[in-house]
């Protein structure tokens, strides 16, 4: 017990009336009830999970919450992507309504990021706002998801189109959780740990390719991982909230990454989020190169350590084909990350020297990609 | 020309980085292109209207905007309540994201209070916020919905239970387009101008029993009255954005207005939203009587200025059969204005000295509707 105690990390992250906690470390699902009942005094709770999540940690938080006197509701829906849609989203404001949460209850998001996402994004338009609390079951979504209140679902324009800012009350990153992910998902989960080396902390990316294989095995190293993500996550939302300026470095990898999952249409069996992000990376880091902005032992080293661990670095790895360079820019474009017509994207000058280019020429961007294809 | 300048009002939201200006006068459709590219740099507009309002207004509002080299693209929608649906939200998006409005462009609501609120909603949650503005086409939309960022649909809940706080960019309320307006529906958004007075300006609902002829006659009188209205709205709302106190109060009348609205299905053709705020005003008046903290010459003298202007003060007004005081305090319970199970209601020591009551008996609310049915 005392062993659980002394790895359990905490970030906070300081936004003022919206500040609130993350605990990373073992075994919070089970203390869930007392975690939440201590922070937020709420009566009633409403959980939304998917079907595979919720197979297996639905009960167990279910029953601490009952235990620490939360009557909570449940509802679980299919895993998937394809579930970040306003169908769905409908379907859970009308439970919510239904279940009679109101403003000081909370809804819990037990899942991944397509829950999460899916779901604080109902709790920040149900009754224009009810409390919200993450438990992330992935890798992916407690270094990423549980950080920035970005909340939203996907159209047929592109993913998370359509959206709000609505900052968790609290975040649970129970690690016990991700013993049971599948190697491919974890993996997924990694590229975005990396990311936050390559944008700015140098350090910690050297420190990952020594420790990857602890971070990948469990224990301390894990949770140490996870806690200097979100702290660097933390870091940049604080600074930029609304993401007008230095929050879109997260972007790092996600321009090219987000076009790559349009081209395979979200099938999660072809690309996962992580992958194209992955992917997304290597060519920022490639595409630095290319304008000279950084040198080609740059690019050898963050490749190196991605393909170390597993992770895609190249389009030619996704399977199947993929549709034309002029459906990718078709993609890029219509990205969130566009102003005033240009192209924004993430490049870098060297290893966690990661800066916002306003006015990437279009035209580049297209040699680039057929480049790449080998077209 | 000097004149027209000389009537128009300014009344500035002071939202911090959120505040806005609401500019009241006549002939401000016309000049929507110059008011709206002097204070947002957009290059591109969506206009949302309603097939009303669009066949009068869209046409020269466009004009307007492309003599200021405005590109806009515009959806009509159906008139009514029902189009505050996640139908039309969806609909709205999808119409917003095909057209790549992006962040620092405008979607402009041309209509009264529904298309107001979904269009909100909507531009507050395409790529998690763009520019708004609001062009507010009723009464009741010029001196509620353009002050206090409430944006929302409904669903089969009850009204407004899902949306976002989104304040606009800039409102112009043109007050010409106020002479097409049905008598009936000029009359229902004076009701919200009465609240006014009698949430905590005495004087002015004192002036509105001495002017309200010159008020529906237009002119100088109407102006006044409308800019008073949105000051009197933006002072609570300033002191209170996000509804955790004060703003409450701009629920007078509301929390029973609603439950008849449901009541009444949302039949226009029954009762229109300003009517059930009429009567809702006229029963917290006569309910705080009945709890003694009220007069009984305060009431007559609110119900005579109601009646004098022509709005309804009891249930026994509206047209067709009411269902069961049970399901009129079902939707009472579904409000938004719940806390913790209580009922909150606002409540009135006298003309202009209303207080918000967070502990108010159901019992209580059952007996004295009962005793209104004449049950």
């Amino acid at each position: 017990m005392s062993k659980i105690e002394s790895e359990e990390r905490l970030v906070h992250v300081p936004l003022g009336e919206r500040a609130y906690d993350i605990l990373i470390g073992p075994g919070l699902i089970g203390r869930a009830g007392g975690e939440i009942s201590t922070r937020i005094k709420c009566r009633k709770a409403a959980i939304i999970t998917d079907d595979n999540v919720g197979a297996i940690y639905l009960d167990p938080l279910m029953d601490s919450l009952q235990t620490d006197g939360i009557e909570a509701v449940s509802l679980s829906l299919p895993p998937g992507e394809k579930t970040k849609s306003f169908d769905y989203l409908t379907k859970v404001c009308d439970v919510l309504l239904e279940a009679r949460i109101e403003r000081n209850d909370a809804v819990i998001a037990l899942g991944g990021g397509v829950i999460g996402d899916l779901t604080g994004f109902a709790a920040g338009i149900v009754r224009r706002g009810v409390r919200f609390v993450q438990i992330p079951t992935s890798l992916l979504s407690q270094v990423d998801s549980s950080v920035g209140g970005k909340t939203g679902i996907n159209t047929r324009h592109g993913k998370n189109l359509v959206g709000v800012f609505n900052q968790p009350d609290l975040v649970l990153a129970d690690t016990d959780v991700l013993n049971t992910l599948s190697e491919r998902e974890f993996r997924a989960g990694y590229a975005e740990v990396v990311k936050y080396g390559l944008i700015d902390k140098p350090d910690f990316f050297a420190w990952l390719e020594r420790n990857w294989r602890d971070v990948f095995a469990g224990g301390p190293a894990r949770i140490e991982a996870i806690a200097t993500s979100c702290q660097a996550k933390a870091d940049v939302v604080v600074a930029d909230e609304r993401e007008n300026g230095r929050r879109a470095l997260l972007n790092l990898g996600h321009t090219f990454g987000h076009a790559l999952e349009a081209a395979t249409e979200y099938d999660s069996s072809r690309l996962v989020h992580g992958e194209g992000v992955s992917i997304g990376i290597a060519l920022a880091h490639r595409f630095s190169n290319r304008l000279n902005l950084l040198g080609v032992e740059d690019v050898a080293r963050v490749e190196a350590h991605l393909k170390a661990v597993g992770l895609p670095t190249s389009m030619d790895e996704i399977p199947g084909e993929l549709p034309s360079t002029e459906f990718l820019m078709e993609a890029i474009g219509q990205d969130k990350k566009v102003k005033g017509g240009k192209l924004t994207f993430i490049l870098t000058r060297g290893i966690g020297q990661s800066f916002v280019a306003d006015d990437v020429p279009a035209s580049e961007v297209f040699a680039f990609l057929e480049e790449m294809r080998g077209v």
